[in-house]
């Protein structure tokens, strides 16, 4: 590798650059989502071991809700390293921020497995749980918006219209989780129907479709 | 890189999509692994520790079953990916699922190890824990035959036989482990029996040796 | 690649040293930064849910500034390497010493997350979180300075100034660190601030622009 | 790729087998060695934080030795792929068997932290802790030799004399920890002591210095 020329020497430290970033990132995620489950506490009983297991579904829906909220999120932050090859200082402490958030979400999922079935609280719970993921989709679109500005780390070959559609389909996010975060108010139930919505609607997101037919048109 | 002639550069990009898919995997699949001996909880007497390490075999049995079966299905996870070169979307969202069922075995684990010495619910402990193999079991199967319908994600150079081998070896999965089911509600004692000889069978599975034999004549 | 010549096999061993050593100092990264939310212990009331997650402010700003110092030093370490492009067996037992602080962290953040609003203890929790950068930063230059000796790990190639420039920016950091530890004996509040200032200050530390000046001059 | 011959395709193919594996076994030190940090236990006192934390010494102690173990276990196992240049089926399964071991290690180390100021149990204790590493210790011997009986797994370049060098090295660890086990009945001073020169042994072992000499004069 040694005698390479310059050029490509640069190219590969370039690479390296977001290459370490990517992994440490995906290391967080795979952390994360993986220490969700020490939120589902086993139950400690002598006798009636299903009933308990049974009244344990506040735990089950979180941890499910969460899991596949993050790896969805996981998918998309994948997807943003399709178009950004490059990462200056800025870009690594946005990204710092955002894996903190990532981080985080073991918490709001403990809350909302153990005051779901709380009638006086889980109303709190689900709000402070939705009001999370306002704050997420917030610092996606900041590190999305960010690195597309003026091009900032944008491959020069990227496709402009699959990088319109993303930013179109990230600006939902916010909005959705914001809407979350009010019907949790009127009702807890809504509020996480429409939580499985928004997780359906972005695994099955028509950008997906755009994005994978350019690409198979791209490598035909 | 940036001189490499087009078609290369997009399967450097497909190949970069399993390769980040199942470095996330590894990730997932290695956390979930070592989390298994928080389930194995210190004993805290006074006195008496080696009688009190002793009444803890649940654990270690739990422990060593639980570990030994995942680092198999890593492994067979592992083979599939000689076979599949590119993921779409939806291979993505089945492998979350997947991995979502790794991530969630410290659970049944720790289920096991609590109530494998109460004599009044171990059964329930034993049947939830298998009932969670039919169904991991049953994710593998999709995750795989989604892969190869119509070649959809397999390799153009893929050896047939050795995919035929490991599709009937696969299904071998949820009816075993279903059979363990049943055998929970006879005797506990036989279905862990079977659960170590599913392992052991799928650790010196036939496969394996097709497999390596294939390998090795391509290599030669 | 087992045709190509002895010489590049060589630089390639040399390469996935320092490679497979950045690996598992990312692992450890990754795990100890996404452990320290374990440290922030979901409220178990019946009522006053939202006052008590208020209540836990010590939590989230012990979570906040460990993950943002953590990031920080990680972003650094990474900086090391690429300067720095061989191992010796020295400086691989250096790195475990620094990684070994590196997993303890989550323990002075849980000690300063529980003991933040105890008025009588919480000038040694926060003395303890102190020290335990003083000798961190100590580490990190042992590091440092370790390899750079005699250009013993140093790349050929390596721009001089900018890693005088690295040099003198590691050397502020125990001395900011000692200041912190000696100011949470005047007060808690000032100490903390500090600690916040010295990220602030390593986030946007000049040595990040003359470092991607050259960078980009190099590339260009 | 798809372009490249097939025999380098099959090289890359076995690369990946042992590159998946280091990675996988990797993640699995990283993680349980940063778990090992939760086996500290902060202390829960309203006055006399500053004394409550030096009675903690057991499980610093703890922490420093089993951290420094693993973190040189892992330097082995990384030096091992210097030479294993392949994994066949029965390797990959040994290897599970050794990391099952590095991911339990958690538990004795937990143990050690909390029984060593127990003057009843501190024996017990001391010989479990070091039972595991002579298991451990074996278990790396198998390895190790499974993959150099008859070059199975072995590089063909691989030097010999460094390869017998290591082979020695490795056969004192079993030995040494059954030492190490017996002094914990007569002295649990001692066991810790000689568990501290061991690794010391171990860091600065000649084994390291011929490795590299050869290593330099083959890249010189």
């Amino acid at each position: 590798m040694m005698s390479e020329p310059r050029v490509v020497a640069d190219d590969r430290r370039r690479d390296s650059d977001t290459g370490r970033m990517l992994a440490f990132s995906d290391g967080v995620f795979a952390i994360a989502i993986t220490l969700l489950v020490l939120e589902i506490r086993a139950p400690d009983v002598e006798h009636g071991l299903l009933d308990a297991l049974v009244d344990l579904w506040p735990s089950y829906l979180s941890y499910v809700l969460s899991f596949v909220i993050i790896g969805i999120i996981w998918a998309q932050h994948h997807s943003l390293f399709q178009h950004i090859t490059r990462a200056d200082h800025t870009f690594l402490l946005i990204n710092v921020g955002f894996l903190m958030w990532v981080a985080f979400l073991p918490f709001p999922t403990g809350l909302l497995a153990e005051y779901l079935d709380n009638s006086g609280e889980r109303q709190t719970a689900t709000a402070v749980y939705s009001a999370t993921f306002v704050a997420g989709a917030l610092l996606f679109n900041l590190l999305w918006r960010y690195a597309i500005h003026n091009d900032r780390l944008i491959d020069a070959t990227a496709d402009r219209r699959v990088m319109q559609a993303t930013t179109r389909s990230y600006t939902f996010g916010p909005v959705l989780y914001l809407i979350d975060f009010g019907l949790a108010f009127v009702s807890v139930t809504a509020s996480l129907i429409l939580f499985l919505l928004i997780a359906l609607l972005f695994a099955i997101s028509p950008y997906a479709d755009i994005h994978q037919r350019v690409a198979r048109s791209g490598s035909a």
